[in-house]
């Protein structure tokens, strides 16, 4: 049986991945008068009374939205918010399984930008923190942008800053084995969506100094007139300090690393070859990579990543959202800054140690040091950026990321 | 400790009442690409497909939005969205524990009805029902009419059909004790709020010719000027028929039955003395009923009905709707009707049986028949009045109620 068919027997069987579990009993009439009238009425009196109070009596500090308008889902695209939810569900099982972040997955009856922000809006007594996921760009930039503004919720689109997280820890431990340095490099972004403007701003924030990004009509740089938009723009502005120009082909040449987050097979050997020594080829286009890992290798580079789970070097974001949102909501963090995606790359990459190899330049998703660290070096960054609402000692966030996650 | 420090204590040692359950491991790499990329895949394809399926491979045919303002909660009032939470998160226990449904307590950041009404159709994609819960009176029933209008979820305010239904029941069997006929009696609602006009509606419903409703100016009749509102118009229209005018203690006299959906202490034993024989009194309000029993029987009350779970005949909300959700999602019901709330009423009138007495006119709450009998009554409702997707048998839902219910 394929895994399609599989899959499909087991969200048949299970109807869905998720269900509602009661944290309390009610067997008798007193159980009921403490978690319904009349005791509840106390906890509420102390919530009113004091808003903060809401983490102690709620479980609204784990809550966290998972939502979609089923705009750009998997390499699905459009497919709505009902055939969405299955992918909501399943990043819900994700959240809880590996970090025990209480996840609930809402796919919105809109496409519109401000109707998604308002409708987010509204979520913000119930929920500590909102996953954006599988939303269309540009849309999904000015989504995020203006909910981090407009709200004191933990707010992260994962498709970006999840991926940029993780190839971002991939590319630390890239350079320590190839012997580069960061602001030394040149990196070519081939895409110009929404996870390569986040991948290529972390990029930057982490201090590469020469990132060129291509679309589909190549460099982009400032004053390009063809297929612009808001986002492009500020990408031009940003990088490609050589204002180069011409299509991947042309601009490949010299890079030292490329990142690809566009479509399948669009990088040649022929492309690889004209790269600098020993290059690094993360191709993360999913299913099918920008260039098949054998012919990568043949061609010359040294350090290969995909998304895929049958190669090694895995750029998978379940390495980044669960330790991200333990770590924000521990901290009652208002906002999911740069500091804090820098944190949670540095302690993936970290974990790596002294098995760094070429084979292995992250952690495998199961590794379950990872959300642990991540939880903890996030909430670190939470505070020492000014975002966390209290403190909380990296131990002790560890020790119950371990006793919530349930893998081991 | 007081049942209030007990409550506080409770709710602060769990961090709240509800959390989320993964249905599925994930444990390995295989679980993983089933419950996420790529086998997740294929079930969207499904529901992109055919819409339908989504009742099939997701969780939503069995989620249902707890949504309040905060503007009328318990009897604390507006005390707002935050510390309404624990209230809904309490909601979605006592829907879990007593039938299985999946609740999600949503607490929105607004009062306005065009914001509440927008944000909950924006929802209709991830839940399959709406439980609106302690909104205010008049909002709550432009609310409710337009989400029914606009939407194909199965909407319920709790806080008015909650209470109609079950008051229905116990007048039910209260008028097979003394002997009287439905369309012949007259009965008294004092007040005019949300809970009193769902109540007024279904007795219509039922077949009660005479009900006069007074509020704190007394009477309401056509074409009464005094502190008047649409919903108080509506009442006037479909009651009083004899357009009788004064205050309780006028027109209460010759009255079989007095409902009490108002406050403390305003029905007096004389008023009592003024009704007909075996007068019935059901004083709801909470948690100081509109006359203490004792004084009631005093006055000769023949049966008395309260809200309080230490006097007999507690007309309980949680006696219809975990049943009357279940029953309606077992049906995908795309409504939840005056038809299926009288199924409800009867239903749970019906369990009541031979053992009925002046104190046992409604099932105790932890009667494990009342939720699966309820559901099976409210679901063949839906599929006789046009609003099933489905239809299953009673047998069928009464079987997996049981099965999904805490309460033996």
């Amino acid at each position: 049986m394929s895994i399609y068919d599989e899959a499909l027997d087991m969200h048949k069987k299970n109807r869905g991945k998720i269900s509602i579990k009661s944290k309390v009993a009610v067997k008798n009439k007193h159980d009921l008068s403490m978690a319904y009238s009349p005791g509840v009425a106390e906890p509420c009196r102390k919530i009113e009374e004091n808003r903060d109070a809401i983490y102690e009596y709620t479980n609204r500090g784990n809550f966290v939205a998972v939502v979609s308008s089923g705009t750009a889902v998997l390499g699905l695209g459009d497919i709505g918010p009902e055939a969405a939810l299955p992918v909501m569900e399943g990043k819900a099982v994700l959240f809880k399984e590996f970090a025990g972040v209480d996840a609930f997955p809402i796919c919105v009856g809109t496409k519109d930008v401000d109707e998604i922000v308002k409708f987010v809006k509204l979520l913000e007594p119930t929920f500590a923190g909102i996953n954006l996921e599988d939303i269309a760009a540009p849309e999904c930039f000015e989504i995020e942008n203006r909910l981090k503004e407009e709200t004191n919720m933990a707010i992260f689109h994962d498709d970006q800053h999840g991926t940029a997280i993780v190839s971002l820890a991939g590319l630390i431990n890239s350079l320590k084995l190839i012997e580069k340095k960061i602001d030394d490099i040149k990196i070519l972004v081939n895409g110009a969506g929404a996870s390569a403007t986040s991948v290529t701003k972390l990029l930057l924030k982490e201090g590469v100094q020469n990132i060129v990004v291509c679309d589909s009509k190549g460099a982009i740089y400032e004053g390009r007139k063809e297929r612009m938009n808001p986002a492009k723009e500020e990408l031009a502005a940003l990088t490609n300090p050589d204002k180069i120009k011409g299509e991947l082909a042309d601009v490949i040449k010299d890079a030292d690393v490329f990142i690809g987050l566009s479509v399948a097979n669009v990088l040649s050997e022929e492309m690889v070859k004209t790269m600098k020594d020993n290059p690094v080829i993360f191709g993360l286009s999913n299913p099918t990579p920008e260039i098949a890992p054998e012919l990568a290798q043949k061609a010359g580079a040294k350090i290969i990543a995909t998304g895929r789970s049958d190669y090694p070097n895995q750029i998978n974001n379940v390495l980044a959202f669960p330790g991200v949102f333990r770590g924000a909501l521990d901290v009652r963090a208002k906002d999911i800054n740069e500091e804090m995606k820098l944190a949670a790359a540095h302690a993936i990459a970290n974990l790596v140690g002294e098995d760094l190899a070429a084979d292995y330049v992250v952690p495998a998703p199961f590794d379950p040091r990872v959300a642990p660290e991540v939880a903890a070096a996030v909430a670190r960054a939470a505070v020492d950026s000014g975002v966390a609402r209290v403190d909380i000692s990296a131990e002790e966030i560890k020790k119950h990321t371990r006793e919530l996650s349930s893998i081991t």
